[in-house]
């Protein structure tokens, strides 16, 4: 198994991410091959003084980075010796099975439709986010590549979700419903109306609108949406999940007692942070290409770039990818006979 | 000042809702009346042996109740008796200033609409949540009475926002905010970029997009959205809260140590459900229309509902009606221009 890695989208710089690689070639041995994709200088500059002493490991150079402010696809498309452009060319051209970055999300998610390609019949690649919740977790998609999404779109999203969280997240029959303002089957807007229309055709354990309520419940597996409220809600758990830890430790330091009592019940806090913590999952995996595409925090470090490699290590050899093309295959003969009803007859 | 309580629809009886009634009048010297609007047959069920002994008690009998599961214009048209009906017709005939009710939201809200009506120049009522988070709390509009919104009607959820942060939050100057999937200018969907772009010419102290990450950094404090993002945003929220407590209650139960730990420090965790505590709020304020509307959480207790008129007081005494219509007035004219820039031609 080959992954490109491209080095030079992080806030730490690249040697926290050579840091990760290094952790995650020594626990993993499916790893034949990893590329180092970014300028060879930096990269040099942060391996240590004798090279990185493992043969799996290999440089390939790129001039240029698409920057957390740059526009993605105009972006791909001037800065032709991006990194993550050229780590994407690796998984195009059949070198890399698979690629991560930590840069801009919609450089990733752009070279992933551009460079990458698409699998057969997905019309949108979108982003998986796995949300840890007592006990399991649950996966919101689309977190945010699309602002603008068609009913069919869900319904794909649906698929692949359900694909993601049965092969890789081990969910038997994983529960998909869509993220609407209320549980009852009339409630909605156009898009997930006509969203929850088509999911109820498909091969699914569809179980019809979910609301904010049902997340941290334990009621839905796969939770699908339009990237604008995707990334409204990833980002307001985040928010919240951030305020209360702040709001708790300020508390806890009031006084004496309190610190007391802090100190006594630290394991528990400890407990729910790893829980509730980003790192564990490394990242997102960007689903529908034709190639496995992950995005790691720009913020990740070492541990979290170790999780990023480890994850999508994992869904590389479940060949998670030919399953989406099958159930999206399959999927699309009923939503093509439901949206034009006309090429039927 | 004389206030409508329809004490049919909370989860627990009309007796609870009495006894809130109860220990508001006790505080309450500005309250000049308050009807309780619902089955006479329950309230006097519910009162004590001999009566209210308040001469401020009005009862006002009402043979139908409209239901959680009802449609609520539907129910609203068919069951001419129903208790937020006679409630509505209190304030839109000029007996009552304010009603609250516990009841079906939607049926609150159409009862706003076509019993109490609009205040002039606003083209649609919202809700208004108050979301608390450290130190303070800011405004989420609307918060899921009208799943499709246009532009016009979140720049004018923007104005009411502004003037319910101010006028009753006491904020000073509040920052109001589009929500939106990143904070550039450039990120946002059909509706909420054309609404950023009528925002700016507003007179408010617009401070563009605001995303996820923003709610509890205290970096805005009137959040503004269409209903079905703004549903979803605080369902989500609530879901988020009560699972990260049920998750730290039981990391604390899990042996003698923590459980020590947590009960030294559990005036920490008090004041941190105190703080996140809806009952503090009482329910949500339906903003727009010709009276004050005032929505209280079905699962509402005597506290709650007390506070729910204590809140609706203090929103009577503060004229914001009459702050809303200036305020509305004056945005309108620039909306028009804006909207319809042939007109002014």
């Amino acid at each position: 198994m080959r992954i490109a890695v491209d080095v030079m989208g992080g806030d730490h710089g690249c040697g926290v991410i050579i840091a990760g690689v290094k952790a995650a070639l020594l626990e993993n041995k499916d790893i034949t091959t990893i590329y180092l994709v970014g300028n060879k200088a930096d990269i040099h500059a942060a391996l240590p003084p004798r090279g990185f002493r493992d043969h799996r490991v290999r440089i390939v150079h790129a001039t240029e980075v698409i920057e957390m402010e740059d526009k993605p696809v105009v972006a791909l498309r001037k800065k032709k010796d991006s990194s993550i452009g050229r780590a994407a060319d690796l998984v195009h051209d059949g070198h890399a099975d698979a690629l991560i970055s930590l840069g801009n999300t919609g450089g990733i998610f752009a070279a992933g439709t551009f460079k990458v390609g698409r699998i057969p019949g997905v019309d949108r690649g979108c982003i998986a986010t796995v949300i840890p919740r007592q006990g399991n977790e649950f996966v919101l998609l689309d977190a945010g590549a699309n602002t603008e999404c068609k009913p069919l779109h869900l319904a794909q999203f649906a698929v692949m979700g359900s694909v993601y969280c049965r092969e890789i997240l081990k969910h038997k029959n994983p529960r998909v419903g869509i993220l609407s303002n209320g549980t009852e089957d009339s409630k909605g807007n156009d898009l997930t109306l006509e969203a929850f229309r088509l999911c109820k055709k498909l091969d699914l354990n569809f179980i019809g609108n979910v609301e904010g309520h049902d997340l941290f419940k334990d009621h839905v597996d796969v939770v699908v949406c339009d990237g604008f409220v995707g990334n409204i809600v990833l980002k307001t758990i985040e928010s919240l999940a951030v305020g209360m830890f702040s709001m708790l430790k300020r508390e806890l330091m009031h006084n004496t007692q309190r610190k007391l009592g802090a100190y006594l019940a630290k394991d528990a806090f400890q407990s729910i942070r790893r829980r509730m913590d980003p790192e564990v999952y490394g990242g997102a995996p960007l689903l529908g290409f034709n190639g496995i595409v992950f995005k790691s925090h720009a913020s990740a470090r070492e541990r979290a770039v170790a999780s990023a490699i480890r994850v999508t290590a994992s869904t590389v050899k479940n060949h998670i990818n030919q399953t989406i093309a099958r159930d999206i295959a399959a999927a699309n003969k009923i939503l093509d006979a439901e949206i034009n009803p006309s090429a039927n007859t």
